[in-house]
């Protein structure tokens, strides 16, 4: 299973993440592209650095709300959310040609990504938005237990899709992340994020904040560059994946 | 020659230029790609605009400052203004790639174009931008009557140049704009835009502000679309053109 | 009945109203504080017309979204929104203080405005941020038929309230705005303007979009300045007002 | 002699400074105001903070340049840097004012400082604006040796300086801060800052970065709050100034 990593969200001269020390350890990194987060430079080093280390990018499209880092909603048409992943997607491939490197898919971040998750009227302009923009490139979407729906839509666009579980966060019992503003909903431990990480791996499940246990097929692993054990974690997580392919 | 002119740069609520009334006029629209002016749905807007009217597509990349639309020196890295040029000129083609439309070339804005018109390593850094950015694409600079050392640039970098005469803007002695601040600066009458780009179109040359004959050769001829008779000196122009083609 | 106007709402290069026609009629001016619209220069330059004018100055704070000229729906916290007014209504009266001129009421802009006449929780933060940044000033809100729940929430808080009512927007039947979006919301001719105008002064009734007749009682009118009769209508409003006060 | 330092120059998600750590050993805090940092939320909490620790809040506007964190020059009109001034103290001064402080002083930021210092037309404009915004509050200049004229103008302007020495920068030869690009201009160590700072209380002098001694007479000295050894350095500078007035 991949491990992806929100990435290149500094901004300016705030810094944000440990991009250089957890690089190295994931697979694919999606690259905000200066809407909730990032700059040009920033986008432009950050691309530099995913590439000296063979990690795939993708692009981290979000609302238009850099004070609000994304995370809150945003109220907005069809035609606005449409546009504004067009012009997001587009700006990091026109970085990423600047170092002849590639967008390889794309994943929404925070308020957005939760939003196209329960709202399927947004995940169709999401659908469609990624697929005029990025044609080829797969959007990356929760691993719900009932993602028929979204199956079917993605199938109906003519779009792939990845399915994503997450390493720090926690899930309602409809297999959607816990509002950060509610306790519990971050893993605070390295221990916690580890069980979740291989009850994921081995048995395809996850335990709910409310204690039950649901399914969680995914294709790729979320993990977080920003928390307190951030690199420690990938680090760990990578020679856990490493042993377990001997 | 071709007709350019600066399209999409309302914001948001707000509206600058005739983009409808001038856009079935032109041949090439120079579209603000959201730093010094537009907004992702303008953007979207005005590629749609260009498109129904068969009009090629630029981007039209500025500073950072919307405040300021672009128009006031901004101190930078070549760091900063290669990725800025690379994310404008991307996040256009994000656009136009979900219409299946394409950029044809590149013109810098305001202040933009008128450091690089003074300032070669400034010069040399957009064209290592636009030709990462935006591979085959022109850049187009002001044509001055001292083009060699440009011309020499460009074939060292490895891009092609369009060289460009103003219809409403007063030269200065050395073939570059008279600051906006100074009277004079801008022609206000259609009879002086008119005069100023049959003299172009004919004899090649220009009479700057203090009275001297500067020799222009031009491949493009820039008119504003925000100006009073702006409507009516595009649709004139085009129509002494066709007169002219017959 | 005071005539209020929405002022000071262009943005750098763009313009926005007729600001220089209209605040010769008007008696208050509510003017944008930069979040939704204005810039400080062109907050510099509306307080000096005001001024000369004679024209009473109100704070117009605004969500911060430029980009949508704070018509949406914003997701905030208490302590955001508390604070937004804060700097909003401190910033009109630092370039105010400038001036020796004085911000004399406040009056919150689009969503946010909507939004306080909606939900009580969001009002209550208005009137304690509006009362501790701008003390002694008083709150326009609208002149809904059902306005006890808010006079006692104003009396608690300790705020004094101005009740408006809107000359060119078309009114439900519980006394709100009709939705921007929805045909018919706003008024597009004079004459429509000054009937419901008419009937606002001399009855104190309002016909609804359904065709029901309100109560509307009102210290204030509010005309907008962007309108393609604004100017018109303004002059002509200022000058009935006159006659009747033979 | 009054230790100064910035303060409140966090932006949205993104933390600058240990202002919890630092702020109970400063006298003066220098808060940001939204244009180079800072936003409406952090202000509030930094003048909270402030407010507990009996620190005096001063406001320290910028340019309008959140990207480059007002460091580099921004090239404006008299009429936008008088208004920018206003409108960022009138912000400070409204959030303070929903706490019942009280803005005491004016320490311009970065880019704006140096050039202010540099530009007696800059100086004059900015002592201008500060004492039409914030009648009575001193303004905060450099202690450069050659300090005649600016005291001749702030009497003419008619406002109040104070003179400040910086513990943690390189001078140059004029008694200026040499740029941050190059190298050695920001000590890296804590015992160079204590070096600095003993000889500016005990001698009134600073040894340039070319190795001359300079006069510099001043009345609060800065420190920064976000380098390595930060908090360590205040609090040794607090407890040996305590010490010293046994």
């Amino acid at each position: 299973m991949k491990l992806n990593c929100d990435m290149g969200e500094s901004f300016g001269a705030w810094t944000m993440g440990k991009d250089s020390e957890v690089m190295p350890c994931i697979d694919m990194a999606s690259i905000a592209c200066g809407f909730h987060a990032s700059d040009p430079v920033t986008m432009q080093k950050t691309v530099a650095l995913a590439r000296e280390n063979g990690v795939t990018i993708g692009a981290h499209p979000g609302y238009p709300d850099l004070m609000g880092f994304g995370r809150r909603k945003f109220d907005c048409t069809e035609e606005e959310l449409y546009s504004w992943l067009g012009y997001q997607i587009g700006a990091l491939k026109g970085i990423c040609s600047q170092q002849k490197a590639i967008v390889d898919y794309v994943k929404p971040h925070g308020a957005l990504y939760n939003t196209m998750m329960k709202d399927m009227s947004v995940l169709r302009t999401v659908m469609r938005a990624v697929k005029d923009a990025a044609p080829g490139c797969p959007l990356v979407v929760m691993a719900i237990p009932h993602r028929q729906p979204i199956e079917d839509l993605a199938e109906e666009i003519g779009i792939d899709l990845m399915f994503e579980a997450f390493s720090d966060r926690a899930y309602d019992d409809e297999g959607f992340l816990v509002d950060r503003r509610i306790e519990g909903a971050v893993h605070g431990s390295a221990s916690a994020i580890f069980k979740q990480v291989q009850q994921i791996v081995e048995q395809g499940t996850v335990n709910t904040l409310s204690g039950k246990t649901i399914s969680v097929k995914a294709d790729t692993l979320c993990i977080h560059g920003d928390g307190p054990h951030a690199s420690a974690v990938v680090q760990s997580l990578r020679q856990w994946r490493e042993d377990g392919a001997d």
